[in-house]
């Protein structure tokens, strides 16, 4: 599907967030390099984020070793802004129990799109976009995804090791730590679920 | 996963099936080599393949191009003998609408598990095996299994290379035809239904 | 919705039964009388029926006490039909748990459909029968429906007592035992499951 | 499975709402005398009442018609009360398309449970109340509930005239719109959609 006379995929700028939930420490995309990366964005007021793209991304964060591949969350807000604030989104984590960090996207005009959504050229929400180890958009999706496609893309990219021409592999080793409860392990004798390894 | 010790998987010996039906000729696992291969066996009276299983194997079909992954059902029969006949499957299969070719595996011993189904060990329906480009197992999964985490899996494989030391590329040119109707293809812009790429 | 004018229901006619499974003894629509019945008209081998007709035909069963609802099957076969003999349909009961009495639609001419199939104007399976205490057709549904709209209709129907022109009340007391695992009670103090009461 | 003895089913009360939604005018519960009610008690940021509660009330809203029943939401909040204010409920209200009046229940002591919950001593969200042509509460339900359990308990009660001891039948002409957009009916030709029968 990549031909030689294909433009390289082009790299994510880093998001411009104002506050961070469910991370002990703010993230940064560089901080990510060297790991794949779905980025969901919603609002917390949208039903199709809370039916189908958050529960997704839960299982993403379940389905995969945080070693390889990091989920965030992205509040880009571009309606209702007087009612999605930060301490509202705090209570919508913690009810729904949403275990990945959630960055709030910074607002942008008053009434507007938040400014990551806008640099990002976000169409709505959801959107989701993965990201390789090398940081480089392979997939900007909006609505919903289905669990095989979207599985199939993030195994392909986890099987691509970081090329050497993008520095050595320790930058996942100081990344901060973005994990989720358990990972799934599937091998020879069957799948099962298991920590930190895949 | 893979440590130097680790002793490599086994290759799959080939089935032993008495009748092929949604194939205009029978299929051989050598015949696969070159590309991934989900094996998924059922019975067309188990009420967890009809729900969950043959439907994710449909779903596989569809979302990946043929020329990568090849869908292959098996009827393995171990009760019920007298009415799944071939004569039910054909019915079943029509009604239902299954795609992909499904192999009727050879009787065993007389109301026991049928030849293949003791072959390969299956501990009974839905049971489902992937193989790698080497016709190596992969997976060998029994009940119900996640969309997610089987993607991962094909996405892997599908993303290694068939090695120079397994034969050179043109094998799965000269592969029987095991399609299904269309392929979703996942990049940067986002995903799209399209027959024969990825 | 009933107006003075409007003619009374039709009372149905009486099946014409080959055989019964999951019962002791023939069921005969004169012995359901007195009670409201659901009658629900399927093939083993046709996907709607499987997926959505009998596992509602089966929560039926289960929510309803059968003093006052009998869930009855018919196997009304119109194609494969050396396929979905007698024998088979055993099977496929056995599998799928079905606990409600099925009988087998007396076949009718050669490939053609069955008998009670044509003398109750079938249009195909899944199709479901409602019939009132005194066995008037109070509805006659072709596909799938509505969890919510079915349950009023019975709500409604076993809520009309059997009026005295037709019979005593005894008849439902001398009824074959048409009966599910356990029945769900709903009163003011919330929903409960139970045996025989409601 | 009502004896002579039991005393009768309590009236409820009336709710203290400090502001209605979604409809032109304050609901009473006189007002609604002469038809079934089902009231719906949620908040908005709990997920039983997102993926369950509330979408059977709006499915209760479509099969029946208003001239017999009325569904009617109810904001009970007892949690996070900073965040789901009034002008929250109204975008969630927006984003989700709820077809029926939603009142807002009058607050309680600060931090704690909201009046009409304290006063209906509901143990949680969602709660469903169900209530006969008299306003008597023929069901208090906690949690999620079965579609045919709830419709079968909505059918009889419908089924069930006014009684002469409680005020003529025009109690429901003078009732305030209460109404969704559309009805399906069920009759002996089979179910259909239709506004304002039944």
């Amino acid at each position: 599907m990549t031909r030689p006379t294909d433009p390289p995929p082009p790299v994510l700028p880093d998001w411009v967030v104002s506050a961070w939930l469910n991370t002990p420490a703010p993230i940064t995309l560089d901080s990510l390099r060297g790991r794949v990366v779905l980025l969901h964005t919603f609002q917390m007021l949208c039903p199709g984020c809370v039916a189908y793209g958050l529960p997704q991304a839960e299982r993403v964060c379940q389905a995969f070793p945080a070693s390889e591949l990091a989920v965030v969350g992205l509040h880009t807000v571009f309606e209702h802004h007087a009612v999605m604030t930060v301490e509202a989104l705090r209570a919508f984590i913690h009810e729904y129990r949403w275990s990945f960090p959630i960055g709030v996207d910074a607002p942008g005009t008053p009434g507007g799109p938040s400014r990551t959504m806008t640099r990002y050229g976000l169409r709505g929400t959801p959107s989701s976009l993965v990201l390789d180890r090398q940081g480089r958009v392979r997939l900007h999706h909006f609505g919903r995804m289905d669990d095989l496609v979207l599985g199939a893309l993030l195994g392909r990219l986890i099987s691509i090791p970081d090329g050497p021409e993008d520095g050595d592999e320790t930058s996942a080793v100081h990344a901060p730590h973005v994990a989720c409860s358990e990972a799934t392990v599937c091998e020879t004798a069957g799948c099962r679920t298991e920590a930190g390894a895949w």
